[in-house]
């Protein structure tokens, strides 16, 4: 099996070894082979090709079985016009691969709780998976140009019903091997394309009868992962309303340095990245938190490779080694003990072996 | 000076006669002449007339000084087909009258912030302004509508340069009279109308010298507004965006029946009404929270009527009764006193008194 590495920049270059290392530790004690290619993407690639997207980063990922990225973006590159900024290259190997469909679970750890913003009852317990539409909506639909004269501006919001239809069906298996509850949101008291999309969910359930499906606004979804977050199982939503909620749910356990995410596609080919960004002003000092990469490389052993044993060893890896204590600087925890990137890496792997 | 009454839907019919009582009483007090119409809006206007925005409704509106509005929408209405839903009542009015500056103040009252999801002290002393622009976006831009084969959907995120101007324009006065620090929020990397959005910021930012400007794209913000409420001063961001993280600030304060809006426009004309929605579940009871309706003609009197004293003295008389422990059943109070709808006006009249 072939894993095509994306560092990135920042942190990203930094917590994707960790992330090699732990595969590679896991695939010794379990007989596999995994081959790693390394590839350049975002700033990075700007600044050595001249391009957030090199032709050859993409043949890369397009021949690879899955793909692991770090981070893009920094302050280095914030000033770039548009096609030269780090993002454009996310945005675009999402795109050229065609991994439609964001699973972002957000939960809780029991021991880093206490930093979340919310109160410890409102939010102990939550457990959801935000499905993200990821290659359409705003994000991609034309036109999204200035008028000639400059006083005018438009974007566009345009899906086809077979885009949303797979991403509704992501959902619903999602929600099926999950607590079978489904909120599907949109804003369809205003938008065309909400009301489609909820006549697709409708017409979908009927395949998952264990399901229980809602539709709900936007804005009142944006009040309920606050007000109750356990509430939720899993959530499908259109791109940008999903960069949103996802972004907003991910704050609410206190702990986004641990949460991991997946972009996939029909088949088990993805792309796995960390939620958290490319921490410009941590990078470089061995201090950032290399669980959430660890834990994305879980993700890719479940959903790509199907080796879910694998998958749980590094889950439980992770737990244990919060369990006793450990953390990183980004973390706190009660009588811990603060360790960087290399040690908490090697605890990891330790509990693996 | 004429004020139309929208009582609209559910609790809009009860909590908006609230208003009215303290809006007389407070004339009586201060020799000022208020005269009073009443015409129907959403759900109670299509029962009536066949339109969730009827003409006179319009032209009534357009006559008045200012425009008092209860609530729109409920389950009775829910599967209308669009025309026919009480939100195009709302949406009508708005663009209508030309109302492209929301107003949403986010304020805690310190004997409510215990209902807060957030940690007090997360929360403790926040005090913010939502602008959102109201009259463009993605809530009006055409096309918005499916193919004929029903097999594609597009709405259109659109604006005219001078449709941003007004209300960025607006968004760095109310940031100029409070603490001076204006967060432009977008999602500049990635929609073309967020970079107009920018540029519009950067260039009115010279007109107001004292204004601390900052842009932050929207998932960060939706973020932010979390773990770091007290951090913002003004919001400024276009509709869809503002839709969201406007009710996503609703919440942070814990309580929601308390928060008042405006929608204005450049002269002193405007449209005043709670947060809160119609709350159908309570409606007729006599237990409704008034203070977000009379909170929101204390707005009526300082924005349209420049009463500034007069809007002082019912922002007192409020916290005067939440400090006595006065409270109505959507909130608690500790060693407080539960009241109705009506009880909580008249303590709210005689304070004024
Ligand atoms: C960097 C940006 C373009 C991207 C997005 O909006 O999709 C990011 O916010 C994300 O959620 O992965
Ligand atoms: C009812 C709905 C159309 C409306 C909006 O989205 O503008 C409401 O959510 C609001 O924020 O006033």
């Amino acid at each position: 099996k072939n894993i095509v590495l994306l560092p990135g920049d920042g942190i990203g270059q930094e917590v994707i070894q960790s992330a090699k290392q732990v595969l590679e530790a896991l695939s010794e004690e379990y007989q596999h082979t995994f081959t790693y290619e390394t590839h350049s993407i975002g700033g990075s690639a700007i600044d050595e090709h001249g391009t957030p997207l090199p032709e050859e980063t993409i043949s890369a990922c397009h021949k690879a079985d899955a793909v692991l990225l770090g981070a893009v973006g920094g302050p280095k590159w914030d000033q770039n016009p548009s096609h030269l900024r780090p993002e454009k290259g996310l945005l675009g190997i999402r795109k050229s691969l065609g991994l439609f469909a964001n699973l972002r679970p957000v939960q809780g750890f029991d021991n880093l709780l206490h930093a979340s913003p919310l109160k410890e009852e409102v939010v102990k317990d939550s457990d959801l998976l935000i499905v993200r539409e990821l290659t359409g909506g705003l994000y991609f639909g034309t036109p999204s140009e200035r008028s000639e004269d400059g006083e005018s501006v438009v974007d566009t919001l345009a899906y086809e019903r077979s885009e949303i239809e797979r991403i509704v069906e992501k959902a619903f298996q999602a929600a099926n091997i999950r607590r079978k509850h489904l909120t599907s949101v949109d804003k369809a008291n205003v938008l065309e394309s909400s009301k489609l999309w909820r006549e697709v969910v409708e017409e979908k359930k009927a395949d998952y009868p264990e399901v229980t499906v809602e539709h709900m606004l936007v804005d009142a979804t944006a009040m309920k992962l606050i007000t109750n977050p356990t509430y939720f199982d899993v959530i499908v939503t259109e791109n940008m309303f999903g960069d949103i909620l996802s972004d907003e749910a991910s704050v609410l356990t206190g702990s986004l340095g641990m949460l991991p995410s997946a972009s996939v596609r029909e088949d088990s080919f993805g792309l796995y990245e960390p939620v958290h960004g490319s921490a410009p002003d941590i990078a470089g000092k061995g201090v950032a938190n290399p669980l959430a990469m660890i834990l994305s490389a879980a993700l890719l052993l479940r959903h790509s490779f199907h080796l879910e044993s694998e998958a749980c060893l590094i889950e439980s890896a992770v737990q244990h080694v919060l369990d006793e204590g450990y953390h990183t600087a980004d973390l706190n925890i009660k009588d811990g003990q603060q360790v960087g990137t290399e040690k908490m890496t090697n605890l990891v792997i330790d509990y693996i072996k």
